[in-house]
């Protein structure tokens, strides 16, 4: 169908090229739009889309499929025994239609895999996070939050209609300071590993201060779920806090386990409350089946190969010692994420198009995506990479390096 | 594994029964939880989840999926063959991993399909949402909210670091008003069907006052897309603003095609200023290759079969007449969703029991997830139903409704 306007042709005039600020029509209402688009490719911050194809596999250390999951055959045949069992769709809210005994099924293995009493599935671990800080925020509580946490976990307070408390990274002592001063509701958030650098949070000290200061304990798990713990049960576990009276983790289901979707765990009167008060639980459609069934497929396999976990760790210990003995900084990884720091936005940009040139992804991470404004390759070690594929990733990696 | 405890065992003790308010120890930071609860069962309010089993297949006048294309076997053909050849994750970011050429395909025909210029494809449509509006606000912006507006443009206006004015409910004047104030950008968001009673913004109206303020107009076109329109390509192309310079239209894989996931269709430097800006885009894992696949497939078999759009449009005039011909309250509905009163949240939770008793699941909607504190039933009027089903369905409704 052709585009018909109301009001008329498209109005990009000659007031709109160009980043001069002049007059604008009235009606070209996101002119600004285009001084933003230059703004961004001056600074060297400009992004688009870059589409893979089917069957153009470079070696991947860009994406998170930790395990290496997200292709394995087993995945599949779960995701579309689901699609074909359960429909295409969830086909309306969790709390209408859009509850399946498969995602009661995926509920129920999951916290009991990571050791928690109940488990709530989402559409996103993005969904997740933001349920999870509204339902357990709320006027005259406090939280807070780590200066280096998730984009969803900063969207979470900022909707949780709650006081929020900024604290230095990976602080124990600032994170009692802040719940210190507050009477009344209090919570801490942190992610368990950090996404930009792989560092892991203090979460057992954490714990104790919000032990001390009758604070609940939120902590994002995605990049732990599957790569710490015992089999990968998780960063939460492995501190000894699953299952824990005061602390809820949120996890994704996208990352080791190469579905889609995210997931709180936590005390049964959390997830209770959660399907009573969570906005992006009650207004949202369910997890689709197939990503349902992908998910449990992988947990399922997660459980007979523990091993995967430890692979992945090890990879990233591999990748983080041959690159600084390349002469490159990369920060020491605490789970399957290592991160190199470049010199430039434009140094990084460059970088990781070299590598992707020999045939091998990283990431490339530019403000606004970290959290101290230096840009950086982001590499994920894959606990199903071979010696030989992580040889030419690093070999790939350190000759294509931008000289300071 | 077992649950371990960093402090012992779990500490529901004597203080945490009921609802008295007495002491609590310090470390129950979540110990209101069960106060919460008990004042939602003493409301009427209490919601728990009541997972389908797959051959269990009431007569479904719930869910969303308006065309009868969640279940259908091209839909779900195309749900399987991209997860087989995509894997069971998009890995990633769209940024970094999580772009294929299903997810461009997808964003081409669905741009086409709409009259747009652009889309864009985010994981639901509640990340949709947060991301035209983030993206879009910022601060010194003006949005302008329906009062009616779903709750994801809701949370997307409190992310959006802008001033929102909430306007009286599908009242162009009262925009007008709220536009004339301001002074430099401006935005209008809106519904274009309101999911809880199925009636229409003012579309053409509310352009034409964005028109001559200056304002952008944002539509969620997420229960106007496969129902209204040529062949159900939504609200926004029926009142004629598809592709115009100035509007931008949400819209759900997960209602009228049957998958999962969400979109925002606009110009393209729109959809280029989403990608470089949209935290729910940036930061989330991509779309599922098989919600992806689903979704397109249902797209074009719409396009094969364009009459499904009128038949939902159809069987909602249907169920309206006859419902208030049998004395009940129902609103005329503009789309595929018919609301009809119920006298309390308790009668409303006892009569969609009855009819799910007998065999026809209907949505029962009480606060707070409507917008008037009215308690009702919601019945989605889906494309396939036959005759005899409406007619079973419509007995069984009328037959089992609380008197006054």
């Amino acid at each position: 169908m052709a585009a018909r306007y109301l009001y008329g042709q498209p109005t990009r005039g000659r007031w709109d090229h160009g980043t001069t600020g002049g007059p604008r029509p009235v009606h070209d209402a996101l002119g600004w739009l285009d001084d933003e688009a230059a703004r961004r490719h001056r600074a060297g911050l400009h992004r688009e889309l870059r589409p893979r194809a089917a069957d153009a596999a470079p070696l991947d250390l860009a994406g998170n499929d930790y395990l290496g999951l997200a292709r394995h055959p087993e995945v599949i045949a779960a995701a579309v025994e689901a699609a074909e069992r359960w429909g295409a769709g969830a086909t309306g809210s969790r709390l209408v239609t859009g509850s399946t005994a498969l995602h009661a099924e995926l509920e129920a293995e999951l916290a009991d895999f990571c050791g928690f009493e109940a488990a709530l599935v989402l559409a996103s671990g993005y969904a997740a996070n933001l349920a999870a800080l509204t339902a357990l925020g709320g006027r005259g509580t406090l939280i807070a939050s780590d200066a280096g946490n998730h984009a969803s976990l900063i969207d979470g307070c900022r909707l949780a209609h709650a006081e929020v408390a900024v604290v230095p990274h990976a602080d124990p002592a600032a994170f009692d300071k802040a719940l210190d001063r507050h009477q009344g509701r209090a919570l801490a958030v942190t992610d368990s590993v950090f996404s930009v650098d792989g560092d892991a949070a203090p979460l057992p000290a954490l714990a104790a201060v919000c032990r001390e200061r009758g604070a609940a304990l939120i902590v994002d798990d995605a990049h732990g779920l599957g790569v710490l713990g015992e089999g990968g049960r998780g960063a939460v576990a492995a501190a000894g806090l699953a299952g824990a009276p005061d602390v809820v983790a949120t996890v994704t289901l996208s990352k080791s386990l190469g579905s889609q979707g995210g997931a709180v765990l936590g005390p049964r009167r959390v997830i209770d409350h959660l399907v009573n008060a969570a906005r992006t639980f009650i207004f949202d459609t369910g997890l689709a089946p197939a990503a349902a069934g992908a998910a449990l497929g992988a947990l399922r396999l997660l459980r007979r190969e523990p091993g995967r976990a430890e692979r992945a760790r090890s990879h990233a210990a591999t990748l983080h010692r041959r690159l600084t003995a390349g002469g490159l900084s990369a920060a020491r990884p605490d789970a399957a994420v290592v991160s190199v720091r470049a010199p430039s936005p434009e140094a990084a940009v460059g970088w990781a198009a070299e590598c992707r040139a020999a045939g091998v992804a990283v990431g490339c991470f530019r403000p606004p995506s970290v959290p101290d404004g230096v840009s950086r390759l982001r590499l994920t070690a894959r606990a199903d990479l071979t010696r030989g594929a992580l040889n030419r990733a690093l070999a790939t990696i350190l000759t294509t390096a931008p000289r300071p």
